[in-house]
């Protein structure tokens, strides 16, 4: 019985979910509690997905026109307060800095000195304070489209935080677009979330829905907000990108006029969007099984470790030059265009045990090279989303060939998972009946229904049943909304959530 | 007489160099101050430099074993109060955040409310909060060496900002590291330093004096602080990185603590370093002129900017379209391991207006096409860092093949150039009089004299010439300190500094 390894097992997933995600971030190693309330650390492990998600992202954005730059952490109480809508809805989770620095108190400690004039809140978003900006930069029509993006942290002071999904402070990126044409800033918001739709299908290997949020679970301020939900293996819908048409509400608020073709002054209509390391979160509880974490390969850090099983010290010096060789060959390989990620264990301890620590962080590939291997040049190769026990034997050169191949397959086996699993927990109903039985029942999961928008309605359903509309689908045919009986063309997906 | 170009013109440094500095970043559209007071607004040309920084320092900071996490924004202020130099040196200029909403005032607006039992101190810098960190995750020898880095954002209460080099938040890297003994810590610290060097003159094209920090200028709660020490056009120095070795006092502070060989705990040897947004006031400041922006090649987010010059209706075609054949070209073509980035500005305008609009922006360089271009296949070539009235005609084939080769010539030229200059205006003096004469005349530079550690005369020497010790050169031949009449081996540069 190994000691270490049944002090870090996990919960099943089909036992305790919740459990089992707060203890994979542990085994693992991504993050953990800070001592400062709400907030996490985000461990090397964890901060290299970040890196990874923000190097694919940024280079996306880059690419369909949007310009990084970077406004103050600090905003004026008064500029959030100018859109009522959007200050309602950050009020409660606002940190408020009063002073500007600390004197000796009389106790003996230090205690805050110089109060502002002005108490500043720490960025929940960045609309007021881009909005600022953009009224300075913009005054033709030949200034637009403007389009921003930022990386940053914000804070939105939480009560019951849980690592990735809900800290007081996250880091993510925000987009700030202003156009002329209402029209334009319309299909900019769409087009935000294909590229996010495509990022989060092709990239994390995550199966989303898209649609629109309904009026109780829009962005404050937003005319419309679209979303891409997701589905967590049980059953619950987490949202994981927003984009929204602000209309112009927020130019409004914020003074963002241009001149036209005509010389008349207008308002500009923006947009904003963003995504954060909640990423994270949902990427573990999507791929990941009782085991430990399990990465698409696009997002692992590490593609391929290789772990030599020396147990006698003349075997050492065989297998440690045939894996150094390996490695480097390994590092030549391209893999989505980039040299593969290869890592080399030559950390002391048992050689399982090591493979095992490999295994709960979620690299794809392990290649295990004992004696038998380097005399056969025949490698083990085991693959992460594969049972435990499954092993494939592979010749040496046919595995430098064809591992940007087997990579390609994991990732889309990955996709594949998830997406069949949200097909099965997603069903159609027609009856009310049927409603309360699915939700009512443990299985969770996915339901489309005909909607008529009724928000009292909506409202009842969330006390009674702890579910929410996660998205309104795109309008289809017509049908009976059978909460109101009226007629309606839109279904809407409703779900239990993160 | 062009009105816009007379608008933004700039004052020559000899007559305003404080003047010109503020008008250059607005010319070159790098930043602006927000009306968050303190606090400025990066904009995409100048957050452009920030990216390149960031890359370049983030792989070789990687390369030398280095991760990245990422760790809470806010400080409980009780932590800052374990090291008590530390919160001394910091108390003067922290953001503190006193409550966590905000509700309807008696007034009609909004108040804070939900005060915080404990303030938190919005990051001056993260030691403690690091240390907090590296406390949990250190338990033994083996865990040791732990190198992490942080790219982030911090804030110092700033009462006179100025872009780039003194604002309440700025964008940083700081480095945090546990070793084992106190040599392995003092050889991190060493270094880092040496990497800072390097990325400094190679990458930057700044060249920079290194030495020790005199306990004054020393960062709060360090052994020793090093420092590489840029000088400006106007004879100033600008500290530019800092590597600090912290000895056992923060280890303490924190308990940062762990078994030794022989199963006896220890206190860890800890270092910190970082380098900021400063940078970029740097980069402007040495390498600039009076016409704008000047980029060293390796920094430059364009490489080369193509510019048709097309007057009539019937030149637009074969001009246009051997300008976008050229850029095509020209991006096939591999600087620094990474294609050329090259722009075709297609924007409407007088085309010399438009090749203006670059040279304050600092484009290395910039190649003109007009229909005498087209028809002999010879372009017009000038380069940013020549006299603006300097043209070059070279053929395309030859110029598409020695693209990579001009590029590092300009590098270089921009390195030696201000290598020059910096030797020119640092002078080795002896005597006291000699000392006073130079500080009291107009030219400003950089004097090494020897000096035996008087904190009273520092002190004097500061409050009378506004001077300061830059920092304390390595230890050399034995001389007499001219203000004590003492013997030392030390000789230290002093200067104005920014």
């Amino acid at each position: 019985m190994n000691h270490s390894s049944k002090e870090f097992s996990l919960p099943k997933r089909s036992e305790n979910y919740a459990e089992w995600y707060q203890k994979i971030i542990v085994v693992s190693d991504l993050a953990e509690h800070s001592s400062v309330r709400g907030c996490m650390v985000i461990k090397p492990w964890g901060y290299a997905l970040w890196e990874k998600i923000v190097g694919e992202l940024d280079r996306r954005l880059k690419e369909t026109g949007h310009q990084n730059a970077y406004f103050p952490l600090f905003i004026p109480l008064s500029y959030l307060e100018r859109e009522a809508t959007h200050i309602e809805g950050f009020a409660k989770e606002c940190a408020v800095v009063t002073h500007h620095r600390l004197i000796p108190g009389e106790g003996g400690g230090l205690v805050p000195d110089g109060p502002l004039e002005e108490p500043l809140i720490v960025r929940p978003t960045s609309e007021m304070i881009i909005g600022e900006s953009f009224s300075k930069w913009i005054s033709s029509y030949r200034d637009l489209p403007l389009l921003i993006n930022q990386w940053a942290n914000v804070v939105r002071w939480e009560m019951r935080p849980r690592l990735f999904l809900r800290t007081t402070e996250f880091l993510w990126q925000e987009g700030h677009t202003a156009h002329a044409h209402r029209e334009e800033a319309v299909e900019e918001t769409l087009t935000i979330l294909e590229l996010y739709r495509d990022f989060m299908e092709n990239f994390l290997a995550i199966p989303v829905i898209q649609g629109e949020k309904s009026e109780s679970e829009r962005f404050p301020g937003a005319e419309n907000t679209y979303t891409l939900e997701a589905m967590m293996q049980d059953g619950k819908a987490l949202q994981t990108c927003t984009s929204h048409f602000l209309g112009q509400n927020f130019s409004k608020a914020a003074g963002i006029t241009f001149c036209d073709h005509r010389g008349e002054t207008q308002f500009a209509w923006t947009t904003s969007w963003g995504t954060t390391t909640r990423l994270i979160g949902t990427l573990i509880m999507v791929h990941s099984d009782d085991v430990g974490l399990v990465l698409p390969p696009k997002i692992a850090a590490i593609h391929v470790v290789i772990i030599p099983f020396t147990f006698r010290e003349d075997e050492r010096e065989p297998i440690l030059s045939y894996c150094h060789a390996l490695c480097q060959k390994l590092k030549g390989v391209t893999y989505e265009g980039s040299p593969l990620l290869v890592h080399l264990d030559l950390g002391k301890g048992n050689p399982s045990e090591k493979g095992w620590s490999w295994v709960k962080k979620g690299v794809p590939i392990r290649i295990e090279v004992g004696l038998r291997e380097v005399q056969n040049q025949q490698l083990t190769v085991k693959k992460r989303h594969q049972h435990p026990k499954e092993r494939e034997l592979q010749g040496e050169e046919s595995l430098i060939h064809t591992l940007p191949q087997q990579l390609e397959e994991i990732q889309n086996a990955l996709f594949h998972r998830a997406h069949s699993f949200l097909q099965q927990r997603t069903v159609s109903l027609e009856t009310v009946s049927e409603f309360y039985q699915f939700f009512k029942g443990k299985g969770g999961g996915f339901v489309s229904i005909y909607w008529a928008n009724d928000q009292t309605i909506e409202e009842q359903l969330r006390k009674e049943l702890n579910i929410s509309i996660r998205c309104v689908l795109p309008k289809g045919e017509e049908g009976i909304c059978p909460f109101t009986q009226k007629p309606t063309t839109h279904r809407v997906i409703f779900a239990k959530s993160y």
